[in-house]
């Protein structure tokens, strides 16, 4: 496998990182072979410098990788940055000046106008605001950037209803404790319990949502013309992120065109067969109460959005249930499809 | 207490039945001296026909009465209907014919036109239903009810709103295992899981909030011109049911002005001091992330809701949370506040 | 794949059913042509007779089967039994007598003197009791068992130590609720609490773990002379009995060569290279918090056990923590590396 | 009720802090004026420098008291230490030098040979060792302790049967998770999980146990000459330690004799009614799968301990089931009792 292009991983000893090692693991075309973390664990080997907080032990792969700083020099080209919001900025642009890519599950750069906020089955083409961002900001490399954990779901399951006109969207989540990182949520606050609030998040579902689904104009995106409401809320589960969307659409769709169009969704990484591509990205499921995080979450590789339940609602058009995983799909699997299609367009 | 008023529980036994038995200890007007079941229990003492669920054991007050057949004769006037709603309907007709008031909390006869739907605070004068119901039914008793425990939530904070012309609801629900009553949900269904499907809960949210917010017209209640949409839940939480709603006014409400409605909501309970009522009965919360079930259920007897997280909805007008105790406010404490208001209006 | 061994499950549309269902599929030596069922499923599709609560949907490869009566007349000659106690002891007979081999997870024959309790890596030789309970039986056939899921885990941590002597064994358990089936632990029990009490299953771990590490003595067994004493809890946990044990040996060994005794531990699976068998059957993990149920449980196919937090015991010799998945290796893994045992001794 | 006598709290503002507010509300003798914390929230009013974590609000009767340094002058002369292990030692020293009393739920001095770890129930004779320590150290004033809370939940269950000779005691625990305080036990741990390891808590709960039920000897403890072997375990419970342990007794008594030990045991807050006193400290429960801590823990308000399930052991003697609530019995409520003992006993 010494063809396999080699990358980096910002960030690595955290959660999203232990993430991303952990999907990069037997990975087809990317050779994981570096480690950055903070000053405090760089020079440790990886297994010493992480508290690996997954299932099971830390892969053999990396474990006695030796951390290194986060600084460009030595690095691969291409760098996944799972890098906490408070560091990200000044480092991701660092390595981007120094020719760098940048494939970030960071949110520093993800509404900058001239980034890529990029879900490929949704706006692949969103990447061609690319030369603009390294011409304007005089980088030899770049950053591209994937949404927060909760849009993602929202998002994938919106993608393919784009042809009916979305214009109004009201979305409650249900969200797994994983999105939150290490320690993130206390079990004092969860346990048997509702947090009807998560700092950021509503806005950030909101913006994200229009940005990804807004058009490509030379160099920016228009947004989606369409109002964007969440409410987010934490519940004691592990990983699976659920929402409950109603939609009213410009168009009248019937039901069975709705759930038609979501199966029959396929996108950039179904059409250039991405390694990291679910086979079908969004899955309708019939059942009269899925999908359910703990009970489908792991299916298809944690790359597909699950729909379900999809009924009149009597305000807006539409009401459905949708559901995905979190820090795969909502983090480290998305950077990698992210970076699988840039491989395929050239970029890289 | 020799003056108290005879009560009786049908459904003793049950989740709801044993909720009624601990709500009634030490009640200052109402003294619980029959309990029926079915005839699986009659004969045997109360502690040994139940297998006590709640917290501690089974109160000593009742430990030793002698369960009861479901049949009028021997009961007292006053019954509170635990029943499942498999056998309610007939066994609560039979009573109301035979001269008894059935207060009860199943839903059989929640949406019969000229049953009572009763939420004190919200629409006490939808007791004027009773007299026609027993003309037209030749009842010398008769029967009112209370709603659905996840209605009571989302009824008490929109009936406070109802002056600025409520014209769309959307509703999303997140309930607690409490309210299936036992066994109800597996544990291998909810444990770290989300299911997004309570069986027959959003129709009757819907229709019974357009009921009980509705206006008494002589012998009939004309539901609210507002329509309403809920998505139900269910979360790994014991008890208290938390929502997300968002609303759309005719009136354009400041946010003050509706913090201002819901903390300064009274209603009859509250006017009448009755034995049951909180003395506020919506609590309007400051903090960012309240209200929680875990935090907040237990406040003031489990008999207010505690709304939150007031803020602008980009679709509709306003979205917030609130929070209720679906076992006390949302069942049995319900019921009794009803027979409270029932008393002083000289009904019994 | 034509020659592979057709198989049957008895009991197929239950929980334990379901998991042989998923644990058969894709096996490289047994083909599951046969679902037995009660008569209200007999006729159905299995998808149609099953609710599927495991993860995802119903698997492919027996959808469409059409499932049949729990009588021995067309079924293959190797049956798996999910039966549910109450009527595994006839049908289990019914098929051994017409020259079935029914190897079983259901508790009822686990303790008769001629059946074998078979786990094995630990006591493969206890097979050997097949001929006496043929001939003594009449049958054509044979039943042969696994123990309860909690017995597994402890049999697995102990097999190893038996060569130290072991004298007197104290275990508690903290047992996850899939070990109860469907429905089997109602939510409203187990939710945020801790339930100290599982029927029947302390005497069952006490008597089943001195059987399995007995001595086989031509036609009978004669059982470990140790003194067992085990207290079983269920928790809030989905998969995975985590289990606290102290034990005293008739040698003194060192920590050193007890872990090296519980890594090194090989029986028959391992020698045979059975399909199911795990590579290294008990795992000792250096981490001072670990085996955790959620962490370790899906590791090595769910079919290793692993050990942790070796120290001494202030009252016995030794002290340690095990775990291991309930219903893999505690039951359809179970017999099924059963089957895969008496497959290569030529049982079968 | 100008006559109470006025305390403090030292680490005001932690989850300890917070239960001393909420136990000391309305007591009748003390008067909780002083709040002391780190100079970070000094200063401040209560409810600013305190995110408070426990049910409902901050109680309005400290709302707006000022947060005090941690330095005695000024401070009553009664202080209960709810303070941090890594600040406890020197602060908690300074004020019983500066002549307070300092009734401390830390662990810093527990095991100090001139400290009372004090229980009232069980060793009221322990508050003897104050005087040797104040001559000792030179202090007007003294350090009194209560014992770790998984400790007290076993002393309470073994104290009454201390007079039939307790040799051996193997216990094993399921610990609630507000037991590690706030943030404490982050939920990726214990989410569906059990964590069979807690930091020091083992040898603390068998070296206390020796001393709490040890014989005072003038000048000193004489420990219990037991032994003790606890493994400890967090589980995704909220409040409520369950323990399952076994016993050896040098006398041997009868099931009956122990449970008539249990239910008749009274010590020093009984005889003298303590107002948190509970009335029967140890209460044993006849159902087969009782206690539970989410049933029973808030049950004569979490003063009590309740045992269950005694049966024989086969390896020691008997083994039986206990619970008790964590901070309340093992934290705030055992101080605030070992204060009021030391009041009724003319110490303060």
């Amino acid at each position: 496998m010494s063809e396999r292009i080699p990358v980096g991983v910002l960030g690595a000893t955290g959660m999203v990182g232990q993430e991303f090692v952990s999907f990069l693991r037997d990975h087809p075309w990317f050779d994981l072979t570096f480690l950055g973390a903070s000053d405090r664990s760089a020079g440790k080997r990886y297994h010493e410098a992480t508290t690996w907080r997954l299932g099971g032990e830390t892969p053999a792969y990396v474990r006695d990788i030796i951390v290194s700083d986060s600084v460009p020099k030595g690095a691969p080209k291409l760098m996944f940055s799972a890098m906490d919001a408070s560091v990200a900025t000044e480092i991701e642009q660092a390595f981007a000046a120094a020719g760098h890519f940048i494939v970030s599950n960071s949110r520093n750069h993800r509404m900058d106008a001239d980034v890529p906020l990029l879900v490929p089955e949704a706006n692949a083409d969103h990447l061609e605001l690319l030369p603009a961002q390294r011409k304007a900001r005089g980088w030899a490399g770049g950053i591209v950037t994937n949404p927060n954990c909760s849009t993602i779901v929202l998002v994938m399951s919106l993608a393919p209803l784009k042809q009916f006109g979305i214009k109004k969207v009201i979305v409650t989540t249900m969200q797994a404790v994983s999105g939150a990182g290490y320690p993130g949520v206390a079990s004092l606050d969860i346990l048997g319990n509702v947090v009807p609030f998560i700092g950021g998040e509503e806005p950030k579902m909101e913006s994200e949502t229009q940005k990804i689904l807004g058009t490509f104009a030379g160099t920016k995106i228009e947004p989606l013309d369409a109002k964007v409401s969440a409410s987010c809320n934490r519940v004691p589960v592990v990983n699976g992120h659920t929402i409950c969307v109603s939609v009213e659409f410009a168009a009248k769709p019937s039901e069975a065109e709705i759930i038609a169009a979501l199966n029959g969704f396929r996108g950039a990484p179904q059409l250039k067969d991405l390694p990291s591509a679910p086979k079908q990205p969004v899955i309708y499921m019939e059942q009269a109460d899925r999908p359910q995080p703990r009970r489908d979450v792991e299916r298809e590789n944690g790359m597909a959005v699950f729909v379900g339940r999809l009924r009149k609602c009597p305000v807006l058009d539409y009401k459905f249930v949708a559901m995905g995983h979190n820090t795969v799909r909502g983090a480290a699997g998305a950077a990698v499809l992210n970076a699988e299609l840039m491989k395929v367009q050239g970029l890289l």
